[in-house]
């Protein structure tokens, strides 16, 4: 649906680069890291979401023609625009696989390419890597509580405009099994379900008469929606009517839909109402403000529930509307850089890195990343990034590399996996990670730490740096 | 930059439709309204901004090739694809002007089409108007207490992906001055700035060389960010440095950029630095995690700064991420219809209606809206919605039509204005409500009222509801 061109930025990376450009050090190397902070939802962890859509549209990223004039208007230069006008990006990007569970401050993904590119291309990756990651996140969070449930995305409608459209994508990755967003169903082909609103009831004269036309036209998945004018009364009733009316014609009434009032209550009550029918395989599907807590809230409820319709809270990440993701320099012109800054937790780290995921003899997850230098095959001794006391030797793990090389030359080297297959893969991952970081309330801090080298590269780079000053 | 095609829309809608084909109810009319329930921000009004976007891509919605071959495969039927490969929306659209302050609970705009069409509508329409009037309202508070200070959409990489397009757009409509997102600026004619990032002042290997090399390229719209290693005692005097030796070239440097620590005290600190060198047409713009309560105080604190740049806060609408506005059936098949709940507010008002504002004999607006059916000229006793016994004459008073019909045929009637008009429009209407309604804290509940006509009817209809049950 999006068509990206590479204005798609911030001024300011166009700024820089013609200074760059006009400098002749266009061609100067540079490193980047992407990062976040700080986790959003107090959760205990992140699923890193959004690599994919962001490969192929850098893969091809260009200046339009209409780019061009209207960057002419706003003063660039013509033999910048020239070069612009046939940039592409074709860098390298090392990255951890998408799904993959994440954690704050260190390295998710790096770009490795020309000063130029790097920087062109920070705004979209930050906009479609930190929007992903946090509503995958999100969308995780309630398929943790919601078991074997089916969720769906019914989001669109109140989505930040078309932000919407990769919402339901990420929500697909964090365990959602379905949307009702039908252009994202088609482009990311995600099964797409959709039963009526009150409007269609309400377009009729009576409830009964709405249901049996809806049925007659949507025999194989027929959701009757049931509290339009009063459920316990009316639209339960009507909907037994109609499911019985459809046994006879050797159909099946697959669900009826809940939409307001005390869904714990009503839900229990329709239950009640279907097995007294003998419709016990009618299923109750339940919208209505729903979040990971009144997911969770509903089950522990015993709420008869089979399938949560999710909306704002999902595709919005209510309460956190966005993931603090950065995009730091760490390399450049042949040289290590580094950002220092009054608040410790924001002095950046130098250098190209790998991350470790440490683990146990028997592949369990310890609950600890560690970060070296790139060429760093493995990490003897882990630092506290900051604390300078703490450290840990990491001998008798094992140490998986979480960065990868996924674009090389601009070019897409992995093939590029269903969203299902994204989705299980995250799944395995987040089963990996012991309960103790899933939990709702202060979940456990996952541990961050440096190899012994970065750490005295990083602070040879402190001193140095305040020596200057 | 962003195509539409029909198929942005919620699956039920066409689940729906293909019911309303089949039983040949595709032409039947139908009146829908879209309003809200609640302001958000704890704001006392909000501003309406979206429609013209709106406008533009209902004129030329359409399904494509594309979309109905995946309808296809979905199982929707033949004769419904076919009769979709030809639908356009030909219907009226009345609304409320964009840019112009509204209120809960009242009708901001009306459809009337056939109810395919306003079915298939509903998910874009209530998508694009709920996030930008959000974004316009939380820009608008930034306005009220900004004074005359710029004020700068720096939000696209926290953005929720592509939705921060439209972020940008409502923010100008709701007072901001320009951007940086370039997309953005080139398709809606708005101002784009830009200056640098830390990155630009690391990549060197000291920072005076960085602002020489960057001032020497942009002499025009200078703006040095001095944060990168310590403001007052490197970035500010290297800042100066530079200033003077543009200076010395006839050229003057615009700004420095502060975007960490406490930006009062360096606003502070920095401009009396500047002023001591004789630099008092330097401008300080601040940044990082601002909104408009950190600007507030900033200006209670007498914080010298002239720019504000605001990011996440701004276009993700932090901390209330959607509009709560919905979409409802008031009038089908030659009827009027509602939609009664357990919850009071949330009972529909039925029929075609038009909107009242309430002025004084000196043209002020008194603080009330008030709702009747379409074809009353003017209102002569105010109901309140819910309560039986609060009324109120409007005999003496002024009063102005809202809702305009603004789409007729499916084709757009008025002139497309420009960012700045609406803007402006939306500044003079903002004008025009007491002080009360826009304090930050508990503000004026503006009122809302239905004439004794519609009051009349919507009981009637309730009444006539409650006794099918």
């Amino acid at each position: 649906m999006n068509q990206f061109t590479a204005t798609y930025t911030d001024q300011y990376q166009l700024s820089m680069a013609q200074v760059y450009f006009k400098n002749g050090q266009k061609d100067q190397q540079a490193v980047f890291d992407y990062y976040f902070r700080k986790l959003p939802f107090k959760s205990g962890y992140a699923i890193f979401s959004g690599l994919e859509d962001l490969l192929e549209i850098l893969s091809t990223l260009r200046f339009s023609e209409d780019d061009l004039q209207f960057l002419k208007e706003q003063g660039f230069e013509k033999d910048f625009l020239e070069y612009l006008k046939n940039l592409q990006f074709k860098g390298k990007i090392y990255s951890v696989k998408e799904g993959d569970i994440v954690f704050p401050t260190r390295p998710i993904l790096q770009v490795e390419a020309s000063i130029i590119e790097a920087q062109i291309i920070e705004t979209i990756l930050l906009n479609l890597l930190n929007f992903q990651t946090l509503i995958a996140t999100k969308a995780s969070r309630m398929r943790l509580v919601a078991g074997d449930a089916t969720l769906l995305d019914f989001g669109l409608r109140r989505a930040q405009a078309s932000g919407g459209y990769f919402a339901t994508r990420a929500a697909i990755i964090g365990g959602f099994n379905g949307t009702s967003n039908v252009v994202a169903g088609k482009d990311f082909d995600i099964p797409v379900s959709g039963t009526m609103a009150h409007s269609f009831v309400q377009s009729y004269d009576d409830e009964l008469t709405a249901f049996r036309d809806f049925a007659e036209g949507h025999p194989e998945n027929c959701v009757l929606l049931v509290d339009t004018y009063n459920t316990l009364k009316s639209g339960i009733p009507n909907a037994v009517k109609v499911a019985k009316e459809m046994e006879g014609r050797g159909q099946k009434l697959m669900a009826v839909r809940l939409d307001s009032g005390d869904l714990s209550y009503f839900a229990k009550e329709s239950r009640k109402m279907l097995d007294a029918a003998e419709l016990d395989y009618v299923k109750i599907a339940a919208s209505n403000q729903l979040d990971e807590h009144v997911i969770k809230s509903l089950l522990e409820q015993q709420a008869p529930i089979d399938i949560f319709g999710v909306g704002t809270n999902l595709v919005t990440g209510d309460p956190d509307g966005a993931l603090d993701g950065v995009y730091k320099l760490a390399f450049s012109a042949g040289k290590p850089r580094i950002k220092i800054s009054e608040s410790i937790i924001k002095i950046t780290l130098p250098h190209k890195k790998q991350v470790f995921r440490i683990k146990d003899e028997n592949g369990k997850c310890i609950g600890a990343d560690a970060i070296g230098l790139y060429h760093e095959n493995s990490i003897e001794e882990m630092h506290h990034p900051f604390e300078p006391y703490k450290s840990m030797s990491l001998k008798h793990y094992e140490q998986e590399a979480l960065l990868e090389l996924v674009m090389d030359e601009g070019k897409v080297l992995q093939k590029k996996r269903s969203l299902s297959e994204i989705s299980e893969y995250s799944i395995s991952r987040l089963s990996e990670l012991p309960i103790e970081y899933k939990r709702f309330n202060n979940p456990h801090i996952y541990k961050i730490g440096i190899s012994e080298t970065l750490k005295q590269e990083r602070d040879g780079l402190i001193k140095m740096q305040k020596n200057k000053i």
